[in-house]
């Protein structure tokens, strides 16, 4: 495919995906309300309404319209799986973590408002998250559905989910590890939180357990290549491109895709695996155009 | 009153407490078993499992008893509620937090897993503790109790309880503040958990509203009296009454009741707010000898 070719795509995928952004973000200013002590709720602010993709919540609402579901049922699991994507990403920027002073194009948390701050409000945000799902999520959805969300999102949220795969990456860094590790921490480190987005959209939409398959593997797949496609732009993106400091997983010598694998296997993959998870939705008869496209754009941002 | 009248009362307190202090940590036990990755599991299991009073457990369990409630209903949500008092500890022991080193008589976490583990053991309990309530509360407990107790319970462990009192002592070291924030300090600091605790115990237990709401009051006074006590320790204590280093607030210029308001003032407040806690309990008809000795004992343990 032609560069120009590319980018119209993206743009055009950018457009479709527009209006689900804003109604996310237009949940997350007013769940985010400023409430006393005022610090912590900016803090918290700061980080969630900066200008990131979205595109967990966004798989969310898509997956439940792909399942004919009211966005109405997932717009609170929605705004809290970005709010709990938005503590991961404080916590990791600590100094005591990866030491990232930029992330999504502004300074890191703890850079604006210390590190003590910074901790206390990925703690608040972790514990708010489940609570928006708890208190905002509409009456008519079955309580044993809410609760089962819930505790899948607590599931990816903890040890058995992305701090899982993020302890096994730190206690990787400098050392060889086999491929179950390094697929463990792929696994964790993102696809928890793809595989959460597209299970709760189905799940509050009712979907049947066939859809609900289809989609858990569509979304596995998608978080691997999501992870993949990071590790790519680690290696030759920017600044500007990727909101954060590249060059960053090489210095502190992690396992990524691109150091387990080289630069074009890892495209290859990336590839592939982004046409199996399209091959899902097809022979699912999942027919959403924004979820096929999803796919398609992790490929393209990555593969120049 | 006599030393050793004072220690034979504390004793006996301590034996009563002692059965209930036994099911909690093996239940601790059970709910924290080592699963894969074994780091953070151990993390975890290093600061819950460390000799605690578990006051606020003991004080969920006692406030179900007093309610007639069975002990089965409330086992997960006191071993939660002791989760998240010990991630509160974890993370306020980091070295940009309060940079402790002892923490019930034992290493704090992070000198023993190093910072970037501790965060992250902290933030496992944060998610495990809602699930610990979500998944081993009988199927018995009316599911409505249920989302209210889980409320409650995350409400207490972010911006609007321990996570905002911290944030608002951090804001206010070095700095005169007016009673308004040293209060607030105090309440969410401590109080939060207190209340949740007899709060829990009495909603699993299906009390009635006025029983409810004396164990509320009784709870925040608890709350405020064990704070006052901790300050009143803090200048009085040893590190092996302790477990934790003495002198730490009064060396971060922390605003404790006792730089408030002296030492005199403290004991005696202290003494008064327990005397209106346990009267409480006698106006409301609830016959609890241990709760009754638990305010008798924060009062021992600091006016000497």
């Amino acid at each position: 495919m032609v560069l120009a070719e590319k980018k119209q795509n993206s743009l055009s995928l950018e457009r479709k995906m527009k209006s689900d952004i804003e109604l996310i973000n237009s949940y997350l200013d007013k769940y985010l309300e400023i409430r006393y002590p005022h610090v912590i709720w900016e803090a918290m602010r700061y980080s969630v309404l900066a200008k990131g993709k979205r595109i967990r919540p966004v798989l969310m609402l898509e997956s439940a319209k792909a399942c004919h579901g009211d966005i109405n049922n997932v717009i609170p699991a929605a705004c809290a799986l970005e709010m709990l994507h938005c503590q991961s990403l404080i916590h990791d920027d600590l100094p005591c973590m990866d030491n990232d002073d930029y992330r999504r194009g502004q300074l890191t948390n703890h850079k604006i408002y210390g590190e003590a701050t910074a901790v206390l409000a990925g703690d608040a945000l972790l514990a708010y998250a489940p609570q928006v799902i708890l208190n905002y999520t509409p009456e008519s959805v079955d309580r044993k559905i809410l609760l089962q969300v819930l505790d899948e999102f607590l599931k990816a949220a903890g040890a058995m989910g992305i701090v899982g795969g993020q302890v096994v990456d730190i206690e990787s860094e400098s050392k060889e590890i086999d491929l179950n590790t390094f697929n463990y921490i792929l696994m964790h480190k993102t696809g928890e939180l793809f595989k959460f987005a597209v299970r709760a959209g189905a799940l509050l939409s009712q979907a049947e357990e066939e859809k609900l398959n289809a989609l858990t593997s569509y979304g596995e797949k998608i978080g691997y290549a999501f992870q993949i496609a990071d590790d790519i732009l680690d290696v030759t993106g920017t600044l500007e491109e990727i909101g954060k400091t590249p060059g960053k997983d090489h210095k502190l010598k992690k396992n990524t895709y691109v150091s387990f694998y080289g630069i074009e296997k890892s495209r290859k993959d990336l590839e592939n695996i982004c046409e199996s998870a399209k091959k899902i939705l097809v022979d699912s008869g999942i027919n959403s155009e924004l979820l096929f496209n999803i796919a398609n754009n992790i490929v393209m941002k990555a593969v120049k």
